[in-house]
């Protein structure tokens, strides 16, 4: 397994440094898995960071000893804090401190319950400090990815690309859909994923028609589309690739909605590019389905970013009124998915997804599966 | 797949509709999944449940709609709310309707961020609604298991056994950490699971002394103890299962501590009953290590509960001061595990895990794999 180097770690301490200098923040509290990840290349299931000008801590409990005394060798000024307890009363203890008067708390990462426990304690204490709700600071910075995040999804999207190129040619009639599910996933591992970054979709028939199906007994049938969606976490980065199949040959129907999906997955790719809109991109996306006569067919968002979360920022959907429209235009380093789909309650479904880019002159697919209809 | 009956879901209702006329609530906002999947039998990746005194609404988006009029057949009540846009947006004016006065919110599952959204949305509208805390009122329904979620575990804790036995042959030197991973978690998945509960542990020789090591590349090598532990979600319910095996013949201090282990997990299961003490059966355990000088090695808690979280209420954990005391003594239907361990730094560690259900005079062992230290 291999870790964002220190002088990346250091570069990204940096903008949250400045952030918190920027906000008169004296540290921030972050308790986001995928956050303390991004920090500090801890993978453990339980931790809270705190960061302040010149210090870096990470409170875990004693399972997470042996990797943060690891992590220590490579991420700058990693101080660990072992909780023997309870873990919010012993961030209570760190914060009550003299040297710190406003301290951030990632508003969108914190419990109601947990925030409240937490300022009835440090009322009980003797500092003066106050809890002040941040909004996306360290997401911000996972925004566009750095050199080091590149290369990991580049490489994580190779490999899912030949996933995807050697389960195509398992599909056939007969096998249900949880015995695909389940020699994807085998594929994936033996692919040196992790693991599934999420439950995968192997939809056939009338079951394409809910773009999150539950893998059934269903047996692939002569006559349907099958949708295979799959991913992996390669490295803590995530992955995500969909790809529909004829089995047997394929109706003038399915050939009609495939088309028009696929019509609007490259349209939507040829407009990534720097400076663009992303709810520009889902627009033509969705322009070219509804050229096809499709526009009520695609209900979900054309794509959403990939990283250390397997949705995350930024999120290509439909503008609207009440969606949030910070960080509209793509910068180079974003990476995201371009999914568009075609639902048809009764008949079926086709979505056709890769991962792409933004580079500092357009987009680079970072997944290669053929995007032909295959008839199998 | 199956699920809750109707009969089990009326009674879930009827008990949180009990707590909402008794803590005078209009309405109880769900924000849980795990919750949610508990009143709705819903098992998608996005909603909201509300739930009055004479409704159940499940707010969700387009991917789901189909999955939940499948689900109004068996769901007594089960209304729909189609999100087209924001989730909490439509909440909002679901709320701001002049039944309703205090409504309850979960605060250990709504964040900050979202609850001072909401606030300020209902200010802006016509009703006079206020957002009230409240603490683990669908979590006390799930503490104790019901007759479908026992023959649900049941039946789950059978097949992961059968998993375990199998597993326990695959087990040689020369194999990988990964590789003996990816074996488990595909006999877990062949097995009936939907999924692994949680990333497989296989950690032989020194990794056995991190509880939560990361399988890896180190081979299984002769003399080496190897912990095994792994989980599956039958009918979305966890189960969980921790064996250490030796590899060849082990050492003495290998069967002193596999020993001193196994006495805390026998130990502490025979102490299993209603009305018990959760933080005794963790003393029992832990009293048992230190008699074999081993106090210092145990770490961790003796066991969690299993439901639909695989780590959920009640903890078996250490009695100390910042502890929560609520709810300390079982009652029939509670379903943990038991998992002491001992983990020395540079040698290796033992954890010997089982699943029990406390019945109405005692314990029922719900797993069933030999613990002899297996020579492999």
């Amino acid at each position: 397994m291999s870790h964002a180097p220190s002088e990346a770690l250091k570069r990204r301490h940096q903008a949250i440094r400045a952030r918190l200098a920027a906000d008169d923040l004296d540290a921030l509290v972050v308790t986001s898995l995928p956050n303390i990840l991004y920090l500090t290349n801890f993978t453990g299931s339980a931790a809270i960071a705190v960061l302040t000008a010149d210090r870096l801590e990470v409170l875990t409990d004693s399972r997470y000893v042996t990797s943060i005394r690891a992590l220590q060798r490579t991420t700058p000024g990693l101080e660990l804090v072992t909780i023997d307890g309870s873990y919010d009363a012993t961030l209570a203890i760190r914060l009550a401190s003299p040297s710190l008067r406003r301290v951030g708390f990632e508003a969108a990462h914190l419990t109601v319950a947990r925030h409240d426990w937490l300022t009835a304690s440090l009322a009980g204490h003797t500092g003066q400090v106050s809890l002040v709700p941040t909004d996306g600071i360290v997401e911000q910075g996972r925004l566009c990815k750095d050199d080091y995040e590149i290369a990991t999804l580049r490489e994580a999207a190779r490999r899912l690309s030949a996933v995807g190129t050697e389960v195509l040619t398992e599909v056939r009639a007969g096998r249900t859909e949880r015995e695909m599910a389940l020699a994807i996933d085998w594929r994936i591992r033996q692919g040196g994923f992790s693991r599934c970054a999420f439950d995968t979709i192997v939809a056939g028939g009338p079951n394409g028609a809910l773009p999150h199906a539950q893998p059934g007994e269903r047996r692939l049938t002569e006559g349907d589309l099958a949708v295979l969606d799959f991913g992996g976490v390669y490295d803590s980065y995530c992955v995500d690739l969909t790809r529909t199949v004829s089995i047997g040959r394929a109706t003038g129907r399915a050939r009609d909605v495939y088309g028009a999906v696929l019509d609007a997955h490259d349209r939507a790719i040829a407009s990534v590019r720097p400076g663009a809109s992303r709810l520009d991109i889902d627009g033509v996306a969705r322009d070219a389905l509804g050229r096809h006569g499709l526009a009520e067919a695609f209900g979900h968002g054309t794509g959403h970013g990939l990283g250390i979360e397997v949705h995350e920022d930024p999120r290509i959907v439909r503008r609207r009124k009440d969606i949030d429209t910070r960080d509209e235009y793509l910068a180079a380093g974003m990476v995201f998915t371009i999914e568009p789909g075609a639902y048809l309650p009764g008949w079926g479904g086709v979505r056709i997804e890769d991962d792409v880019l933004v580079t500092s002159d357009g987009v680079e697919v970072l997944t290669d599966v053929t995007t032909e209809l295959l008839e199998i």
